[in-house]
């Protein structure tokens, strides 16, 4: 999927909502047996739920790692799905791999050819060789710039020679090595002030934000901090995880888990209504909208 | 496999030979079908060619996530032979995972407990959280300092505010959160200087030494940059993955495997002779010998 069609979701959905697929078979809600083999399943049944409000799907797959060939088997099945079903939702492989060139080739290889993942999260310690390989026609590339969780401060937030947090450097960099259009960084919802720095260094990159939800952001706040106003697209995907697959963990989760994301919707709507200032007319002459 | 198993594999087989298991599809030797199948047979016939002279064995997860279903079956057929047949050898997933710390776990699930490795190599970037939940009991971790590859000069070798380089700090941090018998970090064998440097930092940790051999660095060098020489266990394994892997492209291939490998094993076996103090009798009574 590539930037245009990316933009035409969000605009004809009004929506930015990524549905994380952390699937965990400990939580499974009833009906389904606590195995690997029940993950799919679950998926299919919360993608079902889930895709008239959603823009975008991203497994992580630690959580499909952790039971070896089932669980191998649960996230092809699951991409496969998407890919079959949901053409218009971006897939991204939450993975965040990073290797050496030769190395991150293969991993390319594996979850954007292969599998055929739109999109995969990747790490920036080992540097551009470790970046660029990723860089293929209609994929993405999205790198952890400045994350939610509390060891963010450890390394991403110290403060380099110049003054600058490292993070602003991992985003100038990155920035200098793949296409806007291509780019997208991981940016953590919990630190509005985070949000609002990154939007000043990378102003026309997409963010993927998660930590809405479960992990106590949310939507108007970080659509406020760093949505765009002046063009289609927003510029965010807002993922939430557990808030919509764990809504209930009864018979009726599935539409539990609709009502969830249909509630987050209707607010990423509302904010796109209210706070974008073109009109319909103006907005089909940006160079930025779907062809 | 704990700090004094593996200290007792490097005294009596007077080697730190870590034998990469990179294996690619496109490169077995004749007499493999060009199919992920081939995977395992190929790993097999290289392990058991090079186990008198090696002490671990790594496999790098790309490889074989390159191939989904079927290269993951060559991964824990491999990881199920290292452990049954070798249980002597250190089994290493290079798979870099860096997640926060509920996910991490799932890594730390699927690699160390299901999959039985000995210990994961580990991105640094997202702190604390997605260091600690690799720390389990007899399981090491083994974290990304300074890498050989060129990226390494764009974030890990950026000079701090307090003039040290990031990787400095990654290891001074990482000190803090993993004991030093279950911690190692990944130095580079390319830069001698900058072997010292983490040496320097890092008196009593394990480095695991990519870039030997195909990527240019050299045993002696390495070995005399940073092995220590006033206790047992050298403080190093040093990887090797193409040049023996790929010794010879013909049908003696594992005995090139074999050749290599213990050509290596006596480079080390040279510089341990005849680098290091101790007697016999002082080293029964170092504590770090095994038990």
């Amino acid at each position: 999927m590539n930037y245009h069609e990316l933009v035409y979701a969000i605009e004809s959905r009004q929506s930015v909502l990524c549905v994380g697929l952390d699937s965990d078979v400990q939580k499974l809600p009833a009906g389904f047996a606590p195995t690997p083999e029940s993950l799919f399943g679950f998926n299919k049944a919360i993608i079902d739920a889930t895709a008239d409000f959603a823009v975008a799907y991203k497994p992580n797959l630690a959580f499909y790692e952790a039971y070896g060939l089932a669980g191998w088997k649960a996230l092809e099945q699951t991409i496969g799905y998407l890919r079959a079903q949901y053409p218009g939702h971006l897939t991204i492989a939450d993975a965040k791999r990073g290797d050496i060139g030769n190395t991150a080739s293969r991993y390319a290889q594996g979850l954007l050819q292969e599998l055929g993942f739109d999109a995969i999260t990747v790490a920036p310690y080992m540097g551009k060789d470790s970046v660029v390989p990723f860089l293929l026609p209609d994929k993405w590339t999205v790198v952890l710039a400045l994350t939610s969780n509390p060891g963010a401060d450890d390394f991403q937030q110290q403060r380099l020679a110049d003054g600058r947090p490292l993070y602003a450097q991992v985003i100038e960099k990155v920035a200098s090595w793949i296409p806007v259009e291509q780019r997208m960084f991981v940016v953590g919802a919990t630190q509005p002030e985070g949000l609002k720095s990154v939007r000043g260094l990378a102003p026309d990159t997409y963010f993927l934000v998660p930590g809405v939800g479960a992990q106590g952001g949310n939507v108007q706040d970080v659509l406020s901090a760093a949505g765009w106003t002046d063009r289609p697209g927003v510029g965010i995907l807002i993922n939430a995880s557990r808030s919509i697959q764990y809504a209930s963990s009864g018979s009726d989760f599935a539409e539990s888990a609709r009502l969830e994301a249909e509630k987050m919707q209707r607010e990423m709507a509302l904010w796109m209504q209210s706070n974008r200032a073109w009109t319909d007319a103006e907005a089909s002459g940006n160079e930025q909208l779907p062809a």
